[in-house]
């Protein structure tokens, strides 16, 4: 289960259909290499333009409003495409006879999450403060101040809790397929008594990717960053590169808060939730261009599980 | 192998989740009567707002430029969202262990397809001819007057050749899914000897169908329309409507010019060109609201097919 980071995707279709190139030729290497992909993928920036501007033109009055769910499940589509596409040629032209299919894939969230009346999470447009308050009142959404920058709508990262493909992610796998699925964390929805239903969320893919890496029993979780090792004291001048990663030392370490929120802390705890799950797993995060010597153990940092008995004992 | 028109969907996000309900109820009775379903549908009006409201946001410096492909793959994923997600819900309700699955989907076209030199589809916002001389300079693009109502990006419409995908999609059907494939008529792809690539262009959902049908073996291609009954004269005094037409009798229709271009004559050579691959198959075209009693006999139009022979023999 692999989990790619922005800069394997970029900011435009134009960079992100040449990034993916790249990022086709790294995941070939491994299904070379004779691993069974599962991949998934971020959409943040992709999410924020196609949103912003559905947006604008509903304000403009030439378009319907697309709720965030909508503008989530078209990042799979354009997404997907575009990794199906360079995956599909990367195949041929290495003549593997692997077949790469992306999923539309909801991932369910509960609606008593935390997250729910927190909302965190920048979407879209930079607003004035004016503007910020007048659309809250109009729309009941939450907008935020962002770091000096201006205001922003912001919504709920609830934990995913499961992917509501996954019996059909399960028969493509099995079939041999490489599967694309669970893009930008998942379609955010909830169950009703109605069934299931599309909520205003962002689901961390990270934590998504683990999820799927449990549910899917994948051997192995790589996420992939900017950074190639996880740091203690990350930028400073006495930072320290880590090879291998304990759960155990995971959490001494968060709770000594090493781990930056929005950034390493959710790959970290998204690693340590797969392999409480699957204890005889690894997880590995390091940087694209590095992640096949990451896979084989020279480069990145790889984490594994260590229980905590032994501690629980002698405290 | 089941296509649906456009008002099987609606025209807004709010009105298209409350369309598909009705739609997935239709669709489930077929399930639980025991077809196996392969579901395509369109999407005209849904990636003519999502182009239009990315262009306007590019022309406002916004959002980079989204090529049409990429546009149609967003709706791909939106609209596969909520017709999972609704037969997903509706398979629940009744009990049904069927799980709906879309994949995104790539349909190649031929570069040498006599559509690329006359590019007929419209697409996209109403211009003034100033506009649209302006853009066509600019970019390239073909733009035509329409009907009166200003001038319009045309695109071509080439016929399928071939679903990319197609395995994929051989796997999920074999494994029992209700697959959701092709939507919009494929993302439109040319290969090249870097291998498959976008271009702009549309591709008639009806003969996405078709090859769908072919290629995955269906027994049954029905296509969904706005009318129940394939009609000669259409809307004029002497108009019949057509219980049974065989593809021999189809073929006399089309040269004496009954049916319209770019409404009932393509959905009925979708038909025929299924037919004429497996000849002991069954075409039928209905309304949304009468299928079950068409797929029955009891309502529709059915084509079968017809040899020419005979005829040939006897001219």
């Amino acid at each position: 289960m692999i989990a790619l980071g922005g800069n394997a995707l970029g900011n435009s279709p134009a960079e992100q259909l040449e990034r993916v190139q790249k990022t086709a030729e790294v995941l070939t290497d491994l299904v070379e290499d004779g691993f069974q992909l599962i991949i998934t993928h971020g959409n943040g920036p992709q999410v924020g333009v196609i949103n912003s501007a559905l947006e604008a033109a509903s304000a403009a009055g030439t378009s319907p409003v697309f709720p965030f769910p909508e503008c989530g499940a078209m990042t799979q589509g354009y997404i997907g495409y575009h990794l199906q596409q360079a995956l599909a040629n990367c195949f041929e032209r290495r003549g593997l006879r692997e077949i790469p299919v992306c999923v539309v894939t909801q991932v369910r969230v509960d609606p008593k999450d935390p997250a729910f009346s927190d909302p965190t999470k920048p979407i879209g447009r930079f607003l004035t403060e004016e503007e910020a308050k007048r659309l809250a009142a109009e729309t009941g959404y939450t907008y935020k101040e962002d770091a000096g920058r201006g205001w922003r709508r912001v919504v709920p990262s609830p934990v995913p809790v499961d992917v509501v493909e996954f019996q059909a992610l399960r028969r493509l796998v099995e079939s041999g397929s490489v599967v694309i699925a669970s893009g930008g964390g998942g379609i955010p929805v909830i169950r009703t008594e109605e069934g299931y239903k599309g909520v205003d969320a962002v689901i961390d893919k990270d934590r998504s990717a683990a999820l799927m890496a449990s549910e899917l029993s994948a051997d192995l979780l790589v996420i992939l960053t900017a950074v190639d090792k996880v740091c203690l004291n990350y930028g400073k001048p006495d930072q320290v590169t880590l090879d291998r990663l304990s759960t155990r030392k995971a959490e001494e370490y968060i709770r000594e808060g090493h781990f930056a929120k929005g950034s390493m802390l959710p790959k970290i705890e998204a690693c340590m939730s797969f392999l409480k799950v699957r204890s005889d797993a690894t997880a590995v995060i390091a940087s694209l261009e590095n992640v096949r010597n990451a896979v084989y153990g020279d480069g990145g940092t790889k984490l594994y599980y260590e229980p905590v008995y032994r501690k629980q004992l002698s405290s």
